[in-house]
């Protein structure tokens, strides 16, 4: 039979998909504001933060309500407790994507350098591992958190290669550059920070799944309990 | 009479005093580290890091035992609840701290731009930042949370401030000074993401005892009982 706390764990997982959609949305819209140059498209991100926030906030309260009401024992109180940190994993992901909206921002006046170099595929990088983690929490797969983790030295192997290619191509060659390329090189760092949440949310799940076999093996846990 | 959880309360406070002075070391050396150009000091606060991540999972672990033992009610719930946020959060701060220390690392052989602009006057807010966001925590001081957030707006203006006159009187004018001038001014931003994250934990303070007042007005929350 299914427990009410059942039903309420399920709406906390609809709750983390749906920060997790608005969030992986804000992420899109503020790099392909950057590749079309649509300012209105970087607005449209900075003004839906609030919303972003806001659900952020009610679902960290539900979170508490539910562990008040039904004083979970330690699996669901763990469940809980790592929905509350991925929620606000996924809100500073969130607040990154109108980072990236504000650097856009600044250039959509300016000529672009040239095609935005690798930031693109840093972004499909990003985006593959914030879907994958919320994924890896919802289904509880720590093979798949597992592949988050694994993806991140690919992400700072690129955002270095921007940032190289940015100082050695451009900067030094020509200081004028400057301006606009401390934008992009700031918008790689962004991106790659988006998958050091990813990551954290990957390192979440990991925990959150293996804390649990640790607590079917009593004997290991004499320390702590 | 002490309840047996206020003893453990007590604890929690301990822990997260030590977490921060932890982390409050680890800027300060990190910085120190880039004004002396002292590569040893800058790779101990690498080396160290590894400590601030095991208390913090310890600290984690234990506030996630104490609920489940005590299975508090809503205050001292909230209570905890925002001690596992503040933990994380310094957490974040003494990575910044080992990104500082990166960044120095990069910079001690090669010739300074010059005295280091404001970051010195930078560290000094974020260091205090973080000082008084812990202390509003332990003495549940809202007065001195509010503090933390007024002072966040004057690290945005120094980082900006550092920001122009790297790219402006550096990098436009001296291709050349490029490599050493993003360096500096990633230090700024992580000095600012630094001033971010004290203020996250202000507003938890002021989240945690003003949620209890609502609490205290039920009639308020009508909508989410």
């Amino acid at each position: 039979m299914e427990r009410h706390v059942d039903q309420e764990l399920k709406e906390l997982n609809k709750d983390i998909l749906k920060m997790g959609a608005l969030t992986e949305e804000a992420i899109y819209k503020s790099v392909e504001a950057l590749k079309n140059r649509d300012k209105e498209m970087a607005e449209s991100v900075i003004d839906n933060d609030a919303n972003i926030d806001k659900l952020e906030l009610e679902v960290d309260e539900k979170c508490i309500d539910l562990i008040a009401r039904y004083q979970p024992m330690a699996k669901d109180l763990r469940l809980i407790a790592t929905g509350m940190k991925i929620n606000a994993e996924l809100e500073r992901i969130a607040d990154i994507a109108v980072d990236i909206a504000q650097r856009t921002l600044e250039l959509v006046d300016k000529p672009l350098l040239k095609p935005l170099i690798d930031i693109p595929k840093l972004t499909t990088v990003a985006q593959n591992m914030v879907k994958m983690s919320i994924d890896a929490f919802v289904t509880g797969d720590i093979a798949l958190a597992k592949k988050v983790l694994l993806s991140d030295p690919e992400a700072d192997e690129l955002r270095n290669v921007i940032q190289k290619e940015l100082i050695e191509d451009y900067m030094l060659k020509d200081g004028l550059t400057a301006p606009r390329a401390v934008q992009l090189l700031l918008i790689a760092r962004f991106l790659e920070r988006i998958c050091d949440h990813a990551t954290n949310i990957a390192e979440d799940v990991i925990y959150m799944v293996q804390a649990e076999v640790v607590r079917h093996h009593p004997e290991k846990l004499r320390d702590s309990e």
